[in-house]
């Protein structure tokens, strides 16, 4: 029989408190799946007279998380406090320098310092796993970096965001605007006092950079990923997309093209019949198309205690079964570069809606700006207010919304073309644009 | 640097030429990520005459299976002949008996000879995969037996027949029937000349017992899994199910009960809003539910050349990385009886298409007979053949469908029921029924 493996968790929050009870309650169970005992040793949160429902019988309380990571009580080192840098970051070091394996949740250190702590894995033997830290119970880490070891991906992409999800969810279903969808997601604690992270698309961003560093075997690079959020989305764009056969849903996209990997984050239309336009709600899906075989869609919780505590778990039953993955898949000197592919030479469709003057050749106009950037147009609607004709509303020379789907051009091109219409004055405020991705 | 994996391969169909050449293409990458080179060594076929567009330079050719598994120039014997008993079996064995690793993507020999090879597989130390013998690319077995290794699951179903899911697709679509659909399937290649094995549920069955024992680990039992095929839906149950709030699918379900493991194969309606209903055409999808998590569901192709390959090759990785998890999660030793739920005792909601005649009273001797059960009714329709007005239809007495949606009721009741109503002679033929699952 073999010696059991000892854990360290760090940190005690929903997602720590759900771990120390999964691994008791599923200690046979796990015991019979890695051929070993799996037991919580020692723990250390913030605050220890903090009043918890768990109970840490037979649990020793470390001081830091830096004396746990240096603890030889432990095996393995479980990081669940999140953010970006210290204490997680020199725990993590110090367990990985000890031999230590180390599981984590935590997406942000991962995308900021995976590969200085892959490196550290490597080096030590340990193994460095991060299943949680994207899309939670959802299993994209382990289905890009075991699942398809032997299939070159092509692209990856999905929701990866709840939050954004939720809110683009109720405002398309309910008509509502984003600042009142938001309110409720605070409410019901979808999101945070301070959403920024999540609906400016920082968090997606995040994510994302991780995937496509398994994905293409590239080294991981958050600031190769172009971003923006859902704020500027209105409730007429999501009206105009479902009426086209669209849905808008925040997309991470990581795509390999002529000119280098393509990472971007932004609000996208999908067609409603593809499997990401039927995710609704906080349910986040990550769809990879890999060389020569139709799409693997994943689609799951992408955040909660349980479901994060479900794959740092099995993350912990991969260290005791004695699996080392490389943290990204390869070791980290055969990790590629990333050669980030700018975003003016993205190509693929636009959605552009205008509000135009309704005045005789304005329409006229705005098209010849994109012919003249060689855009073709697959379909132009204009739009009078309901209950309001032509006439009437032509003598107001009120604006009336101009909706244009392109066919495949460059950003560049479509750049170029608004800025020309913005000159001719033919509309007022500036256009929306939403890229469209295809099946 | 550690020695290369030598891979010997049993079969050289469109999966194994497929397999060769993908080791061949992504040699590097697989190199990169298992720490080790992969190299096809041996091969075996039933014609070694047969003309074949793969080169097979620098591998040897073996004259028999069992002669490849016997053969110590290989590490790891590839099993893509298919069968569920000779010469695969006795092929399978002798490598594992050698210490050898297996892989296999043959479905028919695990369901039947599982326990057995997983058996022989843990005495000698070698792996047992078989990924793509469930969903092909679609990452379920290592979802169940890695990546929710801490997370008990209460039910695991899906759409694991591409040839069913692309005929009822078809039906729905076209308002074909199902004789005219397979027609179809066979003259597009997703169906076989004898279409019984997929068509009748065989296929889903044999890949459902899988599946429960992986999830609820119990010992493989294709004998426990009740099975219905598709044969019977009519055009007009999918237009019923349609203005209902559903879509007929093919299901294989694995739940736990209080009265055991149920484990079914039927057409089953399924709520359009499910993940399982986006599902259209030859693509397979599975929905894991884990205990206190929302439902997971791995959405992608289930057949098909490269998306086997795919999967072959991925466990050959995880062989070549020295994984060697339990074939059914947990040691055979571990694993329990499956303590059958009887199908009599499956409870849940139905679908019920009568052809009544069109006589007074009788809807309500129908009704009678099933409150009699204490079958209570979320809906019943009653339909006059369009043009027909009542009263003529009354008087030439010709039957008429009535549609009945039951609440969560007993499989027993509702048997006793209709019998009672085809003792009651308001109904002409067999009553259509068809279960109901909610998410």
């Amino acid at each position: 029989m073999v010696a059991p493996l000892r854990v360290g968790i760090a940190g005690l929050g929903t997602v720590g408190a759900a771990v120390v009870r999964l691994i008791e309650e599923q200690a046979r169970t796990l015991s019979a799946r890695s051929g070993r005992g799996i037991r919580v040793v020692a723990v250390t949160a913030r605050s220890k007279a903090k009043k918890r429902t768990l109970h840490l019988r037979g649990i020793d309380w470390v001081k830091s998380p830096l004396a746990l990571a240096n603890d030889p009580r432990i095996d393995c080192f479980v990081e669940l406090m999140g953010g970006s840098g210290e204490p997680a970051l020199s725990a993590i070091e110090a367990a990985l320098k000890n031999g230590k394996s180390v599981v984590t949740a935590n997406k942000a250190l991962i995308a900021k310092h995976g590969l200085r702590l892959a490196r550290a894995a490597e080096k030590h033997g340990g193994a460095l796993n991060f299943e949680a830290a994207v899309g939670a119970a959802i299993p994209v880490i382990k289905t890009l970096r075991e699942g398809l070891a032997g299939t070159g991906v092509n692209r990856v992409y999905g929701i990866l965001n709840g939050t954004c999800n939720y809110i683009l969810t109720r405002m398309e279903q309910e008509g509502l605007s984003f600042a009142e969808c938001l309110k409720d997601a605070q409410r019901l604690g979808y999101a945070e006092a301070n959403p920024s992270f999540d609906v400016d698309g920082h968090d997606t961003a995040q994510k994302l950079a991780i995937l496509a560093s398994l994905a293409f075997g590239t080294k991981v690079a958050q600031s190769a990923v172009y971003v923006e959020g859902i704020s500027s989305i209105a409730p007429e764009d999501l009206r105009a997309a479902d009426e086209l056969g669209y849905r808008v849903k925040l997309l991470g996209v990581a795509v390999r093209t002529p000119k280098g990997i393509e990472q971007r984050v932004h609000p996208t239309m999908v067609p409603k019949s593809s499997s990401i336009a039927q995710v609704m709600g906080v349910t986040n899906a990550v769809t990879i198309d890999g060389e020569g075989i139709p799409a693997i869609t994943l689609v799951g919780p992408g955040a909660g205690g349980a479901a994060t505590a479900s794959a740092v778990v099995a993350d912990i039953a991969d260290v005791a079964r004695g699996i080392r993955a490389k943290p990204f898949g390869r070791p980290v000197d055969r990790l590629r570069d990333t050669k980030k592919a700018p975003m003016e030479r993205h190509e693929g469709g636009y959605y552009i809606r205008l509000m135009a003057r309704d005045l005789p050749g304005t329409v006229a106009k705005i098209a010849t700006r994109l012919a003249k950037e060689k855009i073709s147009l697959e379909s132009v609607v204009q739009r009078h207010p309901e209950g309001v004709d032509a006439t009437d509303a032509a003598k107001k020379a009120s604006p009336v919304p101009v909706i244009l789907i392109t066919y495949a051009t460059s950003e560049d091109a479509i750049h170029r073309a608004l800025e020309a219409v913005q000159r001719d004055k033919v509309i007022s405020g500036r256009p929306q644009v939403i890229r469209i991705e295809k099946n």
